[in-house]
């Protein structure tokens, strides 16, 4: 007998916060046969040398099994922490191991630093968009998220100003602001280098962190390493993840931060997984050190370039000239804007009907704007398929249009 | 330049009940050439069949690298949710996959389900003594802890429902049980076969929870498998581990609950860690499925029970007649009561100077008490390292007694 449907406990206020993802919900429509998925934030894994990694993992539980599959420490393991912080001198960063908190993934990562700042009512500022992952965390902490209005060349500093001077008038706390500068997520939007530096001190003269979330940092196609914001300011919160540099599957991501908030972040994370798997530890450090990862991710740069370039082709051959989208140099994300009247979720099931798949907008604000807006990924399918979906997403919009 | 020691940033509230573990404080300790551990709580990986278990990592990685490298399913994959369904089995409990959620070890599946029924100032009853890392996922989600007392059979039944009483008539919400029934860590005292049904009728008639952590049921020296109270109630919120029956450093773990509460439980794991480690989903798949993982505990177990023996033998042997200590029928641990007028922390330094080393009873409480307390681990050493903490211990002790 399994379960039963329905229990008769009393839930705790914060209950009610956990929402499910909007990016999950249509990850079952994306498997469908014949289905062409634009939805999904998946890299392409398909660049790996697998037999190699296999061979590693394969020593490791030979050879070192005793160590890899017991208990290991709650900062993660050291030379894993050294091999992040050579990955981050990319970014200009300058830190060492001890600086560094291995966590479960990254998400855990802005869980942790969440939890560890944000009281229930306070303020999380973040771009407009923003990661719908990070609205479920700051919604699952009661935490209430404040937009703070973008261009082109991503938050506008005289905006993020205005936008503290207001919040603090309706007499509310900021905590931190969260910005994912590297081809954002879902707008694929790059802060200015100009800004950088700027968007630190306006947050540092008011006592407000900044938590920088660069997982797609590195998947330039300009070859151009952009500093990171941490770059400027020693107190900003930095999450980096192995995920679209090698896998997400192993779940290992990092913080780095100020020492005290360092040493606080792994007392919350030994408390939520004790350590981060200390297998995909092992594996995520033998990739860093012994394969030409970089190689790799330069193979995949160039698929996720050519799939990038073939939407923004598709997308102006096919669309009418009433649609807008972004043009992103990295990462995997193209943001579309609908003429006015369309809506992306009234859209959505009609798509689902043509055969592709997509993120409506609503999902990347915290405030239920952004229905004229749909996220379209360019990481997994390839170019043809990527020109078939938006054929069929054309399709749709026309009709709409002509309704 | 490394990060600052110290931010200016503006905790929450909850900061200040991350609290270091005092188990993890004593594990440098143990790492130091020489010492004799009974501190850890690490089980014997020595009877696994690494060199197997070396090849289907890497026939995973090789020939399904592109789908266990990859982002997986919120609730964990479908065939380890159906084996450790199995594995439940021999505990009494009958549950389909669909009622199962997979978590990164099952200190996170306490952590969810502590957050989604706890608001700050619930209280929690919990055994005397109970889990140290329980008592921190508590205390950091500002739960307050109320102790129900215990006899060498485990939770008082009275004593459950005078507590119970009590705590409602000072005006506080009781939101859930936590208990760990088979051979408790840290006392090694296991739930009377009699007393489980009781347990959750009197919890189901308050109205609280019952959340049981198991993860050494199977580690039962007598090979008389003990049911589960969620054998008795299928509303129990149940915890399970691969920690101790195959890897802890794969971290996973997994949380069987009523349907509604499963479903609330994936989305706040969502928000934390997006889905556990999908290789080691894998392995503890493949390990469950295609390996004689029963044959290997045996052997571990049969490691264990010699250990607790000669830790038995050797404390009557060593030890003055006013110490009293309990004898566990599985597990990791023994609990040792010091003669009035000694204090385990006061012992704990001139203990390591000895060359031996433990955890004082008082991580055990979460009121401060415990003084009188050790916790002896039995999962790792040789019986004859044992056998020489134990008389480096009582050395310890007989010198405090004289002075």
């Amino acid at each position: 007998m399994s379960s039963p449907q329905s229990s008769s406990l009393a839930y705790a206020v914060r209950a009610d916060f956990f929402r499910p993802s909007p990016v999950r919900a249509v990850f079952d429509i994306s498997m469908r046969e014949g289905m062409i998925s634009l939805a999904g934030g998946n890299p392409d894994l398909g660049v790996l040398p697998l037999a190699e990694l296999g061979e590693v993992a394969a020593r490791l539980i030979a050879e070192q099994g005793l160590e890899v599959l017991q208990y290991g420490a709650g900062a993660g393991m050291a030379p894993l922490r050294e091999a992040v912080c050579d990955v981050m001198r990319t970014a200009g960063i300058d830190a060492v191991a001890d600086d560094i908190l291995i966590t479960s993934g990254s998400q855990m990562g802005l869980e942790l630093v969440t939890s560890l700042l944000c009281d229930p009512g306070d303020v999380v500022l973040a771009e407009a968009p923003t990661y719908v992952g990070a609205i479920g965390t700051f919604q699952g902490l009661e935490a209430q998220i404040v937009h703070v209005p973008c261009d082109d060349d991503g938050l506008i500093p005289a905006e993020l100003e205005r936008t503290i001077a207001e919040v603090r008038a309706q007499g509310r706390t900021i905590k931190m602001l969260y910005t994912i500068p590297n081809f954002n997520n879902p707008s694929g939007i790059t802060l200015h280098p100009d800004r950088r530096p700027v968007v630190a001190e306006i947050c540092a003269r008011a006592g407000i962190a900044v938590v920088e979330d660069d997982p797609y940092g590195l998947l330039d196609f300009w070859d151009a390493p952009l500093q990171a914001i941490r770059s400027f300011d020693d107190s900003v919160v930095y999450l980096g993840s192995m995920s679209k540099i090698f896998s997400p599957g192993i779940r290992i991501g990092w913080v780095l931060a100020p020492r005290d908030v360092r040493d606080r972040l792994q007392l919350a994370a030994e408390a939520t997984t004790i350590c981060p798997s200390v297998l995909s530890q092992h594996l995520a450090n033998t990739y860093l050190r012994d394969f030409d990862w970089r190689g790799y991710m330069n193979r995949a740069i160039d698929q996720y370039h050519e799939r990038a370039q073939r939407l923004d082709a598709a997308l102006a051959a096919h669309l009418p000239a009433s649609v807008r989208w972004t043009a992103p140099h990295g990462g995997f994300f193209v943001w579309l804007t609908l003429p006015a009247g369309l809506s992306a979720e009234q859209l959505l099931p009609l798509a689902i009907e043509e055969g592709v798949v997509f993120v409506p907008g609503t999902a990347f604000f915290g405030d239920g704007t952004g229905d004229d807006n749909l996220r379209l990924s360019f990481s997994l399918e390839s170019p043809d398929r990527i020109e078939e979906g938006v054929r069929r997403l054309a399709r749709v919009i026309a009709a709409q249009l002509d309704a």
